[in-house]
């Protein structure tokens, strides 16, 4: 878990202030930023950068990538001779967990790729510090770092992943624009349905979970709320909702969508949203809830994103969508594989 | 905020292998325990104990001293030449308390009763581990550590406070005395209340604290839950109480609970539980729910503890609760000093 968090409006102005016992001598803070704030100099001047520090730009039109880490963490070595302060993720999920694995590919040798998988990291990365500009994910307090590999899309899942601080200030959330607010906020909800709904659900994952959703339907079906509410209760969501995750599992919208990120560079919010509109069959109340959700905000969820893919393409996909054990387990149960063949899998996909 | 915790029934035996890595060379793992496990040879037998490690036995008829806490650190250091890998502390909020503490006192020199305030304390404690046999509290996984000492009750707050890791085993919890349950579970109840109508209110608090809540109403208001499914949710509820103090404040009743305890020597659930049942004025529609409660348990609240007072203990009483100048702020706002007179504070008292 996360062991350091300041929430508030206004909050991320402490962050100064927090890393400042933290830095080393010669040792620069790495601040991956969302580059979406390339040219929001208010914004850049908040970080006060010092001494060595370096700011790298993320573009996020592309899930985050193995390689992508690895260039970062060899461009970091090849110019500091000392190990850095610290590494600071600000931006969607799609940074923060490049963060996440920047940290500790610093600290762990080879490639991220090495360490896809359950509990495979070895050493405590550095110190690390995210930093949400949007809601939903779950990134900031999870215990994963999910990345496209060259064989699969699998999260490094490890006890180092957290971070070790996390700053909630929801005012960084304004300006996202209303689809991907609205995507991103359903990865939230998805994740709340399928951990909800899994087998390996307990009283821990139960409470996060249920709290998440609650707060979920409140921002998304009622008008109740006033703009800066929303935006706080859904930067809470979404850490409740990653909690919730983190002691149970998520299911079969997030394996499918892993498998149409792989393939088609689908992104994760979008793509959870695409599965999820066609899964009736195994979350019949939430699926409609979600179309209402939809209506009601006038969203539009891609269609025939599969209708035009090649025979290798569709096996592809199928594969790693299949390859997400533990995720159909908890969906599924112990007989996921009597219940979910690679014809119904390809049916499903063949719907989207 | 507790950076490692496990979470489900028979967790509790995976507690040798939590401590295996974080055992040095000679120097032992210190356990305090309640002392109502004393004759439980089966669940001692639980712990594992190796080489030098000390199991200590501490009774809960009182609130824990700071001079309690003094004098366990002094019989360690004079015990052994290494500071111990770790302390264990398994019990109610008590003990889990007074574990906190002496893992702070032993790494910071002086008294407990120097650090009781906010963030006094200067260097991290040694690694300590909650495991809670009674929910309610939050005490495992709140940010300080509650003692009697010489001049004030008052906490050890600081950000060394909690505990490194936490074990929530709700077959801990089993065969708690139903009076015992009720107040402890209670203390739950009011820290929700006293934090959601509390003025330092925020959205992370809010979502933690309306968790809480909604848990303790199913809990203590249906009869819908089995005694395991009941276990588990009180379990979360203290968590999600604990969480939500973390990041706000108590009350009105925890002010007054504190004079009562030092003055009389309540013991805080049952302390809360007089108090508040006298609170209507402050918070009118929770003081109804807490009064179903206590009749569907069939629960008995002591009445008359203050009538037969002396004068020096009720103006002790109303300096303790006084003292409290955070939680009457909290409570009542900025003008708390003219509401919460000295005359009026003495009239709800003797109601008590």
């Amino acid at each position: 878990m996360v062991p350091k968090v300041i929430f508030g409006s206004g909050s991320f102005d402490q962050l100064p202030s927090i890393l400042a016992p933290k830095r080393k001598d010669k040792a620069p803070f790495i601040y991956l930023v969302d580059d979406v704030f390339k040219k929001n100099e208010e914004f850049l001047n908040r970080l006060h950068l010092r001494f060595n520090d370096k700011l790298l730009f993320v573009s996020t039109m592309e899930e985050p990538k193995t390689e992508q880490v690895d260039t970062i963490v060899k461009n970091i070595k090849n110019e500091f001779t000392y190990q850095p302060s610290g590494i600071i993720g600000i931006g969607g999920g799609s940074v923060l967990d490049l963060a996440k694995a920047v940290s500790l590919l610093l600290t762990n040798k080879g490639s991220a790729s090495d360490y896809q998988g359950w509990d495979l990291v070895k050493n405590k990365g550095v110190y690390h510090v995210g930093i949400p500009t949007i809601s939903g994910t779950g990134a900031e307090v999870s215990r994963t770092a999910i990345l496209t590999g060259p064989e699969k899309k699998l999260g490094l899942n490890s006890d180092f992943t957290p971070y070790d601080q996390v700053v909630l200030d929801p005012d960084l959330t304004k300006g996202v624009p209303k689809d991907q607010w609205f995507y991103t906020g359903m990865d939230c909800f998805i994740h709340c349905v399928e951990s909800l709904n899994g087998t390996f659900l307990n009283a821990f994952s139960e409470s996060y979970g249920e709290k998440a959703y609650d707060l979920c339907k409140e921002i998304f079906l009622t008008e109740n709320l006033t703009d800066e509410e929303s935006r706080a209760k859904l930067m809470m969501a979404s850490w409740h909702g990653g909690m919730s995750i983190a002691y149970s599992q998520v299911g079969v919208a997030h394996a499918m969508s892993y498998g149409l990120s792989y393939v088609l560079g689908t992104k994760h919010g979008v793509g959870n949203c695409i599965v999820f509109d066609h899964l009736e069959e195994y979350y019949p109340k939430d699926v409609a809830l979600f179309k209402e959700m939809v209506k009601l905000h006038d969203i539009t969820i891609p269609q025939d994103v599969c209708s035009n893919l090649t025979e290798d393409q569709m096996e592809k996909m199928i594969d790693i969508a299949l390859s997400l054990v533990p995720l159909w387990e908890n969906a599924l149960g112990d007989d996921w594989e009597a219940i979910m063949t690679r014809d119904k899998l390809r049916a499903l996909y063949l719907k989207m």
